[in-house]
């Protein structure tokens, strides 16, 4: 039996640091938002080792960059990637290190003259991160369920730029239609961006599901009053009622456990002064479990607490839905896979749930799909800060190179 | 036994709309911030009118009007007054009210040939409001207690002129030292700016004390953080401490009642974002009672809580105070005189606090004081829709009239 192939680190981190260089902050900071000059700088780059590689270079109508092994062109191949776009200071290894070990894992196996059954993949999608346009996941969802492409290249930026243009501007505008090439699976490898895995010093996770994702905007109005002549029995507090709501959550979801979380990130109050009684706060809740049940039993009773603290305060509240996705579940057969090539490498894995999206749980809906967890140190992410130890980001690399092997040998 | 006095509703009315025309927004609202263009024009207006009744009009260092009735030079005068100067979005009344009405006092009793022993004085004092420059009731401050002259011409307003300038600028940095006149007694008559007259269906008040004023602004520091990725157990989120303690300080003035009120009005939240964990929000509470010691509880149990709270989430929590006044009581000799006043017009009067500040409570500590309130609609103040019935008007400014004459008789 010949010795597993295996990827070789510096080269990928050498990478990883090329296409990090570009547009970089004074902070260290990575700052690459979709369809930017700085975006372009970094699917050129991208483009350009594909191309060294010998991987055939596809892009489609949404800009995503798919870089297909030739040779085996009437088989579906077995897909990795992620996404090199970032939020404006972004880390170094979200998104960029599932595409990079991707391209490593490719040249892993040509150098070590091991061929696999069916072509590898890898794939970058446009906005992923949903900052400059949305929604977020964007390519990834165009490629899966070809949500209306019209309708996506008209996504306006805040500064008032669309979507298709920059694709033009920038030279992404390809004529692929999204979503042509159907894989055999999907694998991603990404840093975990919560702090699980680093809290109980564990290297590697199998990505079994993801989150449902509920997000309300709530609007309280209440009475502008002055708040020393104003009794308290007399007022109709907006800013109170949004207070009692983000309790409410939190409470809520203490007491639901599981996999529940809920958060209340955003608040703006009007006026927002000192001595004068708010007449209106506008508040997000952020509501996530992995059963779409449960979710929607949290909803339900945010509802019902919205409805009560109305009637108790006399004020009038309104939720809109910001957005809504259901929980994910992954493919068994490919965590299995993730498993068992994980016992190759001697390492041990654990099951897991992902809290934030990924390109991933749109690939999913066209192909057995799971993702491969490397630790974030102190769970942080979408900041210059985010780091993952070489070593995990190596072995995460190689057990990438092992699965991909197995799933494009069945 | 001769008939009373009373006042002319239409000329004070008629100046009252001379006044507000000044400068007014499409929206209604009066906007005469304190010291600029519009300020001075209406400072021009009042003197004019002072001087058209006989007022000697004295400028005092800080910009302050005083009309004094000459001839009785070293007896001590009886006065009465309030402001001009408006929030950017005030109503007719707030203040000027309290000006006007006193000059309508010293033409009614001039006209009716009625002279009392000793001369009244009508007073507008410099920036009531704290909107252009801090802090808030700066004239009276200066009057009454000499606060640093130099410090309070330096005030600077946050398009960064400074108040001497304006002063100079206007044309009302006058020569005569603060206070110099010290009166015998002061009465000011104000709408009452809350909601407790007009829920009564009554029209007149008495005012007998003012709140203690505690304005703190509240930091929390946390750990920002994935809204999904981070288990509820492992959050730091300052977003959830300041709701806390929103919640925390109106059960606080719930479970203390009486007089004591308790606002969170403003909140800023970072990054203040749907989906992280906000690791820094800033509050401010603002406390007030008219009992001292039960004001100082309060600052204390909210003190405990914050510090219970850090601990609990494993934040920082710094609070600082912005601002504290102590309780005022007001002379019970003037606040007997004002209810004999309203006996002899026949008309009830209910002893009753102020929640907002006035220039009375600096005059308080330099000669026995007392405020007429009458109703405001619906408690609205700062604010176009500010409303008081004429009638309600008329009565206020004839207690007025009796009350100042009661007082000048002594």
């Amino acid at each position: 039996m010949t010795p597993h192939p295996t990827i070789n680190r510096d080269r990928l981190f050498a990478q990883l640091e090329a296409l990090n260089a570009i547009n970089r902050q004074p902070d260290g900071s990575c700052c690459r938002l979709a369809l930017s000059d700085a975006d372009r700088q970094g699917r050129d780059l991208l483009v350009s080792w594909m191309k060294e590689i010998g991987l055939e270079v596809r892009i489609d109508r949404i800009g995503n960059i798919v870089g297909l092994q030739s040779g085996a062109a009437s088989t579906a191949p077995v897909m990795t990637g992620s996404h090199i776009d970032t939020v404006a200071t972004g880390g170094p290894l979200d998104g960029s290190l599932g595409v990079l070990a991707g391209l490593e894992v490719v040249r892993a196996l040509a150098e070590a003259g091991v061929a696999t059954k069916r072509p590898l993949a890898v794939a970058a999608f446009t906005n992923e991160e949903g900052v400059r346009f949305q929604p977020d996941m964007l390519g990834s969802l165009m490629y899966a369920v070809g949500f209306s492409l019209d309708a996506a290249l008209q996504s306006t930026a805040a500064d008032g730029t669309k979507l298709g243009d920059e694709l033009v501007r920038i030279g992404y505008a390809g004529k692929a239609q999204c979503g042509e090439i159907r894989p055999h699976a999907y694998v991603e490898l990404h840093i975990e961006q919560g702090p699980l895995l680093d809290r109980l010093g564990e290297v590697l996770g199998a990505v079994e599901d993801l989150q449902g994702i509920s997000w309300q905007e709530v609007t309280v109005r209440g009475v502008s009053n002055h708040a020393g002549t104003t009794p308290m029995s007399l007022r109709h507090d907006a800013a109170y009622c949004a207070a009692k709501a983000a309790v409410f959550v939190r409470d809520l979801a203490k007491q639901m456990g599981g996999s529940q979380v809920a958060t209340v990130g955003s608040v703006r109050l009007v006026p927002n002064l000192v001595n004068v009684i708010a007449r209106q706060a506008t508040f997000t809740v952020d509501l996530r479990n992995t059963d779409e049940t449960l979710l929607r039993d949290a909803e339900s009773e945010l509802a019902n607490f919205l409805q009560d603290l109305a009637r108790d305060e006399q004020v009038s509240i309104d939720a809109r839905q910001l957005a809504r996705t259901e929980p994910v579940r992954f493919s068994d057969q490919v965590l299995s896979l993730i498993e068992r090539a994980a016992q190759d490498l001697g390492c041990p894995i654990r099951r897991m749930t992902s809290g934030a999206g990924h390109d991933a749980q749109m690939m999913a809906r066209i192909c057995p799909t799971a993702m491969i967890f490397v630790p974030s140190v102190g769970g942080i992410s979408h900041n210059p800060k985010e780091h993952t130890a070489p070593e995990h980001v190596d072995l995460g690399a190689n057990l990438l190179l092992r699965t991909l092997q197995l799933l494009a040998n069945q």
